[in-house]
């Protein structure tokens, strides 16, 4: 018996269209009587023990690119793990980086607030090509970032893993990290949530860069050691932050960043897929699996995405 | 003999510069009793009679793209007058334009206000290809700009007399303004000031537009009949502005446009010339004039640029 199962309450948001785009698969929600007979878990913040009773699970599929907090979950064992990667979702988290990188090398934020003062406040800014910003991370996410940033003319820096090759890009590998984080300008974090990036956004990385340096945070909450980014803006060493990404979803209402008169929060919208893309990858990896074929963006468990 | 002469105080501010690249050039200011023999005249907000007692004037050059107000001061004459025509200018219009565009496509507007009440306001954005921008103007600026829009993926439609043919952006004629602006999202205007464009951004040319529209104005203060952009804002038709140009500048402080919640206020610094790139240019046509080759970026005064 083939089935598909729920886990929680976001990755069941995509209920219909996966519906819509595969009517024969049958669906349940972890309470279903049936749903001990699930092969394939649609997984998104899985409840403790979620995979636990499910004897006949061969796939987890995460609704996002992100898969931290699936990773995190013991019961899922090492069944095969496969998330999404969207170019269209990449080119929306483009256009929210875009608007960051040129929000804060124009000056924007000090425009807003003479705005508020009413004050006609003119001042130079550094030419595109003298502002040197960083990209970590370099998926499919990181590359199209990059390349966008790249296209308008500022001077831009890779650092992964793997490296990379786009053009108008310096690439910096694994080792090279604090030559890639020596005189940047701007720092835009994309990279995944794992053992080795979790508080990487911290006062000994804020140190290195240049004094007045921006955040863009697009990554995961729990790269951002929060005491870390209000000393380093209180005390002038980031000159602002734009965080679409908090350890706490939604953010409470008391936290200090709301308020904070350097720092801009979005909530977590820097990039969205549609459900039809979700759904459709999910779906042809349900197939893939059904039919014994090579399963698309498979996570690999032991690096962490 | 020989002499340039500077009409105003904005002209004057780019005599170093001059002075850097052609030291065998005379600068005169126009209170300098030589100032009668000038044959070049570099101007910006030229005082009244300002051409008149200068027999020798063989060229008018403005130290900007735009010439409005050389054109208004009638005692020029049919002078042969010369305007900046920068590239780079037109790359740091490009990048206030980009960050105008998706600072309204992103709701980045509602994000800030969601911020500012502490709210964690998630909300759809419609995809950039279904997001029409309209670019009125399409010389070196508006075509730089309408390519950088269209690049990110939004759908961008030029409007200029003479047509253009850019990858990605539909031209529409001088006489094909109603389609142009029927179905519009966003419309950018980068229009030089001239009789047939003076109080174009009215109620009439923003009823044809889709509702909810965004204006982004950086062409000239007098484009815009201001009382139309507020009963349009408060009416609902328009859905915010971002303006850099206003009829009077800096922006009388008690101007209500500094204060409504709907529009973005910057102080004319959407594109700036470095002076080494004005100082550049002026000096090449000089020397052209001297040897009486061609003049570079001559406006055609009955056309107005």
């Amino acid at each position: 018996m083939q089935a598909r199962l729920f886990t929680d309450r976001a990755a069941h948001h995509y209920a219909h269209a996966i519906g819509q785009h595969a009517p024969d698969i049958p669906l349940w929600t972890l309470d279903d009587p049936d749903a001990v007979h699930a092969d394939v878990a649609i997984s998104w913040l899985p409840p403790s023990g979620a995979y636990g009773g499910l004897p006949n699970l061969r796939l987890i599929h995460s609704i996002g690119a992100g898969v931290n907090h699936i990773l995190a979950e013991q019961s899922g064992g090492d069944v095969p793990l496969c998330r999404i990667v969207d170019p269209e979702q990449a080119r929306i988290m483009a256009h929210y980086v875009v608007w960051g990188v040129l929000h804060f090398h124009r000056g924007m934020d000090r425009l807003l607030q003479a705005q508020r003062e009413q004050r006609w406040l003119q001042f130079a800014h550094r030419p595109a090509e003298q502002t040197v910003v960083g990209v970590m991370g370099m998926g499919v996410m990181g590359r199209t970032v990059a390349a966008s940033i790249a296209n308008l003319g500022f001077d831009v820096r890779g650092w992964s893993r793997g490296g990379c090759e786009i053009a108008n890009v310096r690439p910096f590998s694994e080792n090279e990290f604090d030559a890639f984080l020596d005189g940047l300008d701007m720092i835009v974090c994309l990279l995944p949530l794992t053992a080795s990036t979790r508080g990487i956004l911290s006062t000994k990385l804020f140190a290195k860069l240049n004094r007045g340096a921006c955040l863009i945070h697009v990554g995961r909450g729990d790269h951002l050691v929060a005491a870390d980014l209000h000393a380093a803006l209180d005390e002038g060493q980031l000159g602002g932050a734009l965080l679409d990404v908090f350890a706490r979803e939604p953010l409470p209402a008391d936290d200090p960043l709301w308020t904070h008169d350097k720092v801009i929060v979005t909530p977590h919208i820097a990039a969205i897929s549609t459900s039809a893309t979700v759904a459709e990858q999910i779906v042809a990896n349900v197939r893939s699996l059904r039919a014994g074929d090579a399963l698309n963006n498979v996570v690999q468990r032991e690096r962490g995405y």
